[in-house]
């Protein structure tokens, strides 16, 4: 029976049948002196694993099981990337937005028993709140020059709803900031995507593909109706519906500003850019730069108009 | 024709026939004069107002429509009582509650890349916020005994989280304040209803109905099942579902310690206290005390212990 080497990730060692005629032990699971290790046993080619029935070495299996668990954990920690982190975020801005929604409609309610009038003549939750926070009920009724109907109510019964609204405007505050975290994020991971998509669609992209990698794999069909899987398999089993031409891709500025019958060609030309801004992202290594999204902004921009 | 004494908003009016033969104007519309001037003119019987065809004469129909709209706007005002502040105050509580949930959801998810370990170990979202407001991953490693597996974070990457985990911490101080301020409003509007039912339990029955004076004309076996309306009706349609013993009151302490067979016995001498005490505060006139419902939670206690 000849000689062989095997390593795994205790050390490399040196077999003649199940016999350890000679091993080199690694210090710790991220020891870089395998190869050196190797080379040191002679010029005898490595096996698998499988050939060799290491674990029943007793003296071994503690240590293994060990430096094993080690691994894994190390992993385990490596396998967070800005995926997860962009998929957080931006799950998280539709946290925040549908709960300022929520607290926004119990504001309007609740001072509106105070103040009916100022409901019906803003509409924006944001404004709404900034105006409640910054001015009287005088000062308003001055300014839109009504006479309130609403009641008068004591300081203290006007404190809990200047608090709500106080609340709601720092998780206003919050969604920005978050905003602005993604963006950073997604300037460095995926800077073309980011150019081409916007950093809403192209976080909401990776959110429901569940990473860059799986977007990079997708075709540009594929993208083109991410988010619409529901009228997509609709129209398959029954061809009376019509087939969906944009999915998470419609809130998109060119498909917002475009007529209703060029929908379907932008949509198609803005997947396409999509696509390949992303396989550019994820595949190229090293520091990345949002180049190629701008030229391909530019192609998306001068198609569009030709054909118009 | 006899003279007759008609008086409305705009004031009090000498009549013959059409004709008037004599006025006096009030200032504005909580003139307190109307029975001094009423007895200056003789002292004729008042009509009603059917009898007289006041809005016919031209020169006081445009005062009595612009008066008329003064009114309905001071009872607008005056229509917002304390059951209005209570409803909103309550059901606030309930959107907070779910706004906080939410949030501390996306939070154990977001966190939970960094330092899963908390995760499992915390299960109150009140302690797992605070802890991880107060400490840093390494300190409650050390404290839990363990080697995190999540992921290194840099600084710009957990700092997100902890201004999500701020402003959960702030909506939960939010709701204890305005659940004082629900105890406090409660205390003088229905002290006796708070003191059987506690203030949660009082402030939902009470927005459930709408107001304290429905509440207070409803039978205690109503009060029983307030909130538990489907479930009743399930039963009255198809008598193979058992009646439901308790609403909302299922929440209040002693049917919580209580056994499941006593449930019904108990929710029936609850709701007859609720009754009671909702009666009082609302009939009972001038300043409120909760000797009553003191009263009825000994007697409530006497009943429950003598039957076990």
């Amino acid at each position: 029976m000849d000689k062989i080497v095997y390593s795994n990730i205790l050390g490399v060692f040196l077999f003649k049948g199940e016999r350890i005629l000679d091993k080199k032990l690694f210090k710790d699971i991220n020891d870089g002196n395998r190869e050196r290790y190797e080379k040191e046993f002679l010029k005898i080619p490595r096996v698998e694993k499988k050939d060799i029935v290491f674990p029943k070495l007793k003296e071994y299996r503690d240590k293994l099981c060990e430096f094993n668990i080690k691994v894994t954990k190390e992993d385990l920690k490596n396998s967070v990337n800005e995926d997860n982190l962009i998929i957080q975020t931006i799950n998280n801005s539709g946290d925040l937005n549908k709960v300022i929604n929520l607290l926004s409609k119990r504001l309007r309610e609740w001072y509106s028993l105070y103040f009916p009038e100022l409901n019906e003549r803003i509409e924006n939750n944001e404004t709404y709140v900034k105006l409640l926070l910054t001015k009287t009920k005088e000062q308003l009724a001055k300014e839109f020059n009504v006479e309130s109907v609403g009641a008068r109510f004591d300081k203290k019964d006007i404190e809990p709803i200047t608090k709500l609204a106080e609340e709601i405007k720092r998780l206003m505050e919050l969604k920005e900031r978050e905003k602005d975290y993604l963006e950073s994020i997604m300037g460095k991971y995926c800077p073309n995507l980011k150019e081409v998509a916007g950093v809403n669609i192209a976080a909401e992209l990776i959110a429901h593909t569940g990473s860059l990698e799986r977007l990079a794999e997708m075709s540009s069909s594929t993208i083109q109706l991410l988010g619409a899987e529901k009228a997509l398999f609709r129209h398959l089993k029954n061809k009376s519906s019509s087939c969906p031409k944009h999915g998470i891709i419609i809130n998109h500025p060119l498909l917002v500003s475009a007529k209703q019958k060029e929908h379907g060609r932008i949509a198609r030309h803005l997947a396409s850019a999509i696509s390949i801004s992303a396989k550019v992202d994820y595949f190229h290594k090293g520091e990345k730069s949002n180049e190629t999204g701008k030229k391909l902004n530019e192609k998306l921009k001068r198609l569009i108009m030709r054909q118009k």
